[in-house]
């Protein structure tokens, strides 16, 4: 069609893989996707690999823009591939006597486990599948593999329900009275593809006989899955943008439902929860690879492989060491044995828990395969992330409200209350409460119900099932394979160990060891030590941007110092007002004063609850700057919630003044756009006398610290600063009264005056308001409201659908909106250091410890990021990868 | 001191004038002030000027940042100034023999009407005064001037209540039986200046006796009252800024109290209500300076001269046409008659009426004393604002109302109630009540209340009194010298013609009459035409900037384009909204419709009455652009006000919906922040059909106006456009919309499609946005709240406050912020037409018709500017003579 021939010019949309020939390699993700660029690699590098072709992403992109049409001359160029494919197996699609089996499936350039959809057995029909029973000799193989295809090709293909072929075979089961489908016959099977053939009819469906309209239909389902919605969903949770469409790999199949000596698995080169160097998998005897990925058979450890089929197995650890050395990394393997020759079907990068990421990272070096700069990008900071989660308290404190205990498939602790159904899920978490997702099995539907938990329980399920491979990805702690868990999903009760688990039931999961815990179990944050030590030390090594931390008590202080923090970047001293009754009340006074002694007077009772915070805070960095905000919520955030007349009464009596004083104060200080009025250092300006109190307050405790011992630097910061004129006129004030304490106690003081930049003309003024700054910290939550005139507290309106529009593609509140607050960012560090250029450049707003954020600001050469205390490593880690990326394209940072 | 000599280098701070040498002349204004320049230049072309000399406004800021101190050298500079006026005079300060006698006078390079204070007369003394007596013959005349002295320099430097003297001369007259001061004897004069040196000490102060002491004070007087709060006032209110102080004139005196044939009196060269080309102006005889302009004594008018003293007339008319030529505008003159002889005590540009102003730009023009272009430059945008101010609709029509009349001493019609105090009128017009003050005269004190009032009315001052100066200057109606009202200010009533006037009564000023008339009298717009018509074709001739007029209704259209309106540059639909019941009530049952078939229902009903505008409009111009903004403002302000309950219910029955359900759609409409929530285009995105309903409207209104053969220009304009995905969302969906429209009917529209760029961050994306967007059109109400984070709502918080401490100039809503807000629109013009060079660019934000901005704007380049009908006039001349002037400069605009 017209519209498809002005997207892709004449280009090779077709490539084979096989022992004669591969046209792709691994370097052709973008292309090929990750399945069909390592299919291709494998062969190779000369691994026991079923022929086969894949069809382009770009294809994928055409097919859809044209209408789902295939773009011409690709279904000629499927055909010339398969004819390699045919030749190498010397079997042909739909030839009776000598019949080629294909599978089909997708591959993206990304991973995107369960999402997609595989059909298996492909180019069986009547005459071929009697034609495969011949050639075999194995009947009931024949069938089996015939009825599998019916089943899946109906599922997959046409939309017709899976349990209406299950219900079929489970009636034929009971008839014959047997529980496993291998004990079922030929003749049985027989049976069940007429019954098959029945539910496509019933359906008003037509089964394709012909093996090449079969392939046809199969590779558009392919691309039709691509845009379902559970695959949207998929990519909108994990922000997953910028990819062209999957790929289809048409593979000619390797049976492992041949009886004992065949069979499928899964495996990784290494433990994806631990690191440990030891080949980690499931396999399951006479199966096909769906029967393991779907988690509906309990497979066998990987290790029972050595024993029934032991040259397969001593072949599979040489191609994993093979693979490892070549990717340089741990690996994620599929495997079909075939009456005792092993076929390797896909291999990948292994997804892996934050735990085993350092550790493989930290061994990969100590073995040589890697350099200390290429682990540092082998650590992705959402792993750091999971290793920052928190753990048990005690866990032998637990042990009497252990109930159960099933498969450790994704590490970690949480704790949450049970629901089970993803809908559920999602409505308890949007009310604030924590869940646990209890399931008999998860299918990709319920994905969104798990991002949502706090863990997943599964009473089905191996290692590598959907749940298990979905959480250890999100590092959200998992638990599957539970056999002495009963689900009862309708009714919403789960039974184990005698127990009755009901929804609303607090839960805890202990998804490092498997262990299903009653009740709500005390949690203790993590620590840095061990593996994780040693890979920090590199990236530390490697970073060039400082992280500092936000942190508003001297807890937060201390605690931040553990996680490596190199100061404060910002101390919300309002946060402490709420601290106590007293503290809170004097804040009131201050605020309804009528006068200036009166306001005065508060401020005054006021100023030792700061100094003592200040102090405390000071200590706890002994020496690294700690920058301190003044007072920056507008005035009525600490009024009282409640009845107008009560909350106007008590304060009234509070303070010393009339009720009417109290109620006309409160009027004028309601605001239509309280995020845009007076606030920040509209305050300081206006009362002057609060500036000074929380001046003297912080250059009082600063002076304790340094008369006991201690050192200080002190920053003391500015906040909604617009005009050079607002700065110069709180930097004048902040100087006096520093003086004014300095030569009181006869100590000088190590301080600057710096500013937040956070409104859009202070980014644009920042060379006028570098001449008084000594630093700038960008308040990127404020900016990005005002730049994009977004508030925080009303986004929810429309960022969904701005979300699912595409119109964003991030929450600006989350990452960095690189093109527009970025393009602020660039300009002020730009202008403020023309004018400064010793001017100390920093962030302290929320996307400080964000990864993409911080790899951006590294570039645009800030000095440092400050973040919350848990996210201080996950900056470490980030701000060192884009320090070793940088170094990588030459250059060392924008500094 | 050490600071002072920081600020200034050795540099000539004292400039003598007079017969035989000028130091300074016409160009030295901001180092001499304005009347000292003009005192040179006057000296130096020859006219009579009393010799004297002028300390420069650099000493004033000196002696304010030293501490109030002259700097060093500065008291010798003045003396040896002193010395060569002395030469002249053949007198000297403090000889008892031949008493030189001096004005001391502020003047800072603005004239700033009665805002700073002089001291005249000085240097007598017991000594000099008997002295002076003696060489004059008339000791009449010497107590005189020395009560006058005494009275003046305790009530300027001496800071003694001028009323304190005031009693003691009351009481004098009282025993004596006299009314008038005339009247009193050399030796009642005597007794007045004995009873005056004991209020001095009553106050416990000393009179210095020493007059080289008075001068020396005099001089410090003068430099403080440059930082007194009315002074303070007078430059905030009318924005003057960037001046370095006051300088100080210190002059011989000429004496107009020396009998009759002296006199004093202020004129102007032409007539500064009309224009018309006649000596215009008022003369006090046997009288001081003061006596004129304090507006005590009523003065007579000009002509009188010609009888009483025709050569000093005829002098008086040579000088004047002398002056004209010399400075080619229109001067304000002060002169002194001493015993038939004429001298210049002052020359400045004369402050004029609107009318005045372009009248006598035409008339000069025609005189061949100025070019075009200078014509276009001597007329200011306020100017024309006071032009355009209403006029009574027929000036028949009340004269029935009239109760008495004044003196015109400012044109125009003025509606208000009555007042009676400063702090009445600022309180009353803060509550939205427009005011008429009424004074019994007025003084500096009274700038602010003046500046809230409609017009002013006092019983007493002539023309050039300080009511009427400064009603002119800013175009008030203002009427004074009534003889026939009386004002009791003390009972806030007044009478007049039999009649009284409380407050809060209705009362209306006709300016140009003098007329005072009861009750509210209806206003007429007013027109351009005659000389203004002329004029705007010499201003239209230069003009590069297109103007065009935001404008909601078909009415709002016509009258724009009497007033020159190029087309429309925003027309906000939604205004209409609330023209009509049924309207409002079918916005409603839109915003509270539970199903997408109510909404469109809703719509549907809504589309006819936004047609019949669209229709109206786009006929009114007739194929001039209109831009057609889409639905901006958030939803929750369509709902009505009350009661939440009755609210609901009302909206409920009327929408054929619960009342839950109105009550959960309200509270979801609640926000935090509405100025940053869901408005703009995130409700067309949000719901696409509310879009494609009014661009419906349009294209079918369009289509009407074509069939019935006029021509059409739409610009549909999508507002609060953040990121190029918004604007490429509503701009697909318009132009579908117009396609179907187009078919449908078979009918072209020529039509954009582009943008409001009032986001910081979209004009950050200018490049990317401009892709999309055929125009950019600035809104700089929403940029200047986000660029700042001000909320137009709340900033009443604190811009008084940063107003007065200099933090900011102006208000940014009245004048666009050009290092902030101007920055983000360089940026946007400059990126926008790098991706787009013919993108049409505009601003629809107030300030687009604020002349300071309209300049900014066309040196940026923009192509027009849209502002309300009144102001177009305005923004056309402000366009006019930034052209001008950039052409003056060599450059004929950015573009
Ligand atoms: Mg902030
Ligand atoms: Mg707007």
């Amino acid at each position: 069609s017209a519209s498809a021939a002005t997207i892709a010019p004449a280009t090779q949309r077709v490539f084979t893989f096989g022992k004669t020939k591969s046209q792709g390699d691994a370097s052709m993700k973008d292309l090929l996707g990750g399945k069909g660029a390592n299919l291709a690699e494998m062969s190779r590098i000369g691994l026991s690999v079923p022929p086969g072709l894949t069809i382009t992403t770009d294809t994928c992109a055409e097919f859809h823009t044209s209408g789902r049409q295939l773009p011409p001359g690709c279904w000629e160029e499927i055909l010339e591939g398969l004819r390699t494919v045919e030749a190498e197996m010397g079997l042909r699609l739909g030839d009776a006597a000598a019949p080629l089996l294909l599978s089909v499936r997708s591959g993206a350039a990304i991973s995107m486990p369960g999402m997609m959809d595989t059909v298996l057995n492909l180019g069986l029909n009547d005459a071929c599948a009697a034609g495969l029973a011949k050639r075999s000799g194995d009947e009931r193989f024949a069938f089996d593999a015939y009825r599998r295809f019916l089943d899946m090709y109906g599922n997959v293909v046409m939309n017709i329900p899976h349990h209406l072929f299950e219900e079929q075979l489970e009636r034929i089961k009971a008839e014959r009275k047997v529980t496993e489908d291998t004990a079922l016959s030929a003749a049985d099977l027989k049976l069940v593809v007429a019954k098959y053939k029945e539910v496509y009819k019933s359906r008003g469906k037509v089964f394709p006989e012909d093996p090449y309209e079969q392939m046809r239909l199969a590779i558009y389902a392919v691309f039709d899955s691509w845009q379902s919605e559970r695959a949207n969903v998929y990519r909108s949770v994990n922000g997953i943008t910028g990819l062209k469409g999957t790929a289809v790999n048409v593979q000619a199949m390797a049976f492992g439902n041949m009886g004992l000596t065949s069979g499928t698995g899964v495996c990784f080169t290494r433990n994806p929860s631990t690191g440990e160097r030891k080949l980690y998998g499931e396999y399951l005897i006479n199966a096909q690879g769906e029967d393991v990925v779907a988690g509906i058979r309990t497979p066998e450890p990987i290790d029972t492989l050595a024993r029934t089929l032991p040259g397969a197995y001593q072949q599979l650890v040489e191609n994993c060491n093979l693979l490892e050395k070549h990717y340089k990394d741990m690996q994620d393997i599929e495997f079909t044995v075939q009456e005792g020759q092993l076929y390797m079907l896909q291999c990948r990068g292994g997804k892996r828990t934050g735990q085993a990421a350092v550790r493989i990272a930290v061994e990969l070096v100590d073995e040589g395969l890697v350099t200390t700069d290429e682990a540092v990008l082998m650590v992705e900071p959402t792993h750091l992330d999971q290793l920052l989660h928190p753990q048990f308290a005690d866990e032998e404190a637990y042990k009497g409200s252990v109930v159960g205990s099933g498969l450790p498939a994704s590490p970690g602790a949480a704790v949450g209350q049970a629901v089970f159904d993803a809908e559920d899920a999602e409505a308890w978490k949007s009310s604030g409460l924590p869940v646990i997702l209890v399931r008999r099995e998860t299918s990709p539907e319920d994905v969104k119900g798990m991002y949502t938990a706090e863990g997943v329980l599964c009473q089905l399920g191996g290692m590598t099932s959907h749940a298990a491979v979905v959480a250890r990805g999100w590092g959200k702690p998992c638990i599957t394979g539970c056999s002495d868990l009963q689900v009862d999903e309708h009714n919403k009760v789960a039974r184990i160990g005698g127990k009755e688990i009901r929804q609303g039931d607090f839960l805890s999961l202990n998804g490092s060891t498997g262990e299903i815990i009653l009740g709500k179990q005390p949690l203790a944050p993590p620590e840095l030590a061990g593996d994780l030590g040693r890979f920090m030390k590199w990236v530390d090594d490697r970073r060039v941007l400082k992280v500092l931390t936000n942190a508003d008590t001297p807890e937060d202080a201390e605690e931040a110092r553990k996680f490596g923090a190199e100061g404060i970047g910002l101390c919300r001293t309002e946060h402490m007002f709420f601290a106590s009754e007293e503290r809170i009340a004097t804040v009131r006074r201050m605020i309804v004063a009528q006068t200036k002694e009166a306001r005065l007077k508060a401020l005054a009772d006021l100023l030792p609850f700061q100094r003592t915070d200040f102090e405390g805070i000071l200590k706890a960095m002994d020496g690294l700057p700690v920058t301190i905000r003044l007072l920056d919520p507008p005035l009525h955030e600490f009024l009282p919630d409640g009845e107008m007349t009560e909350v106007c009464e008590a304060l009234a009596r509070d303070a010393g003044v009339t009720v009417d004083e109290v109620y006309s104060t409160i009027e004028k200080l309601q605001e239509v756009n309280p995020m845009l009025g007076f606030r920040g250092c509209r305050l300081g300006i206006t009362y002057p006398e609060i500036t000074e109190m929380q001046v003297r307050a912080m250059f009082e405790a600063a002076v304790r610290v340094i008369k006991a011992g201690g050192k200080v630097q002190l920053d003391v910061m500015v906040p909604l600063v617009g005009t050079a004129a607002e700065l110069a006129n709180q930097e004048s004030l902040v100087r006096r009264v520093a003086k004014q304490v300095m030569a009181e106690s006869d100590t000088v003081v190590s301080y600057r005056v710096g500013t937040m930049i956070e409104v859009p003309r202070a980014a644009l003024q920042a060379g006028a308001i570098a001449k008084t700054a000594e630093f700038f910290s960008f308040g990127t939550n404020d900016l990005t409201q005002m730049t994009f005139g977004y508030s925080r507290d009303d986004i929810g309106k429309f960022l969904p659908i701005y979300l699912e529009k595409g119109i964003l593609v991030n929450d600006p509140f989350q990452v960095l909106d690189q093109d527009g607050v970025g393009e602020l960012i660039k300009f002020a560090v730009e202008r403020g250091r023309a004018s400064r250029p010793d001017l100390k450049i920093g962030i302290c707003g929320e996307q400080g410890g964000e990864p993409q954020t911080v790899a951006f600001l590294h570039e645009v050469g800030l000095d440092y990021v400050s973040c919350s205390p848990f996210r201080v490593p996950i900056a470490r880690l980030a701000a060192g990868q884009a320090a070793v990326r940088s170094a990588k394209k030459g250059k060392g940072g924008a500094k």
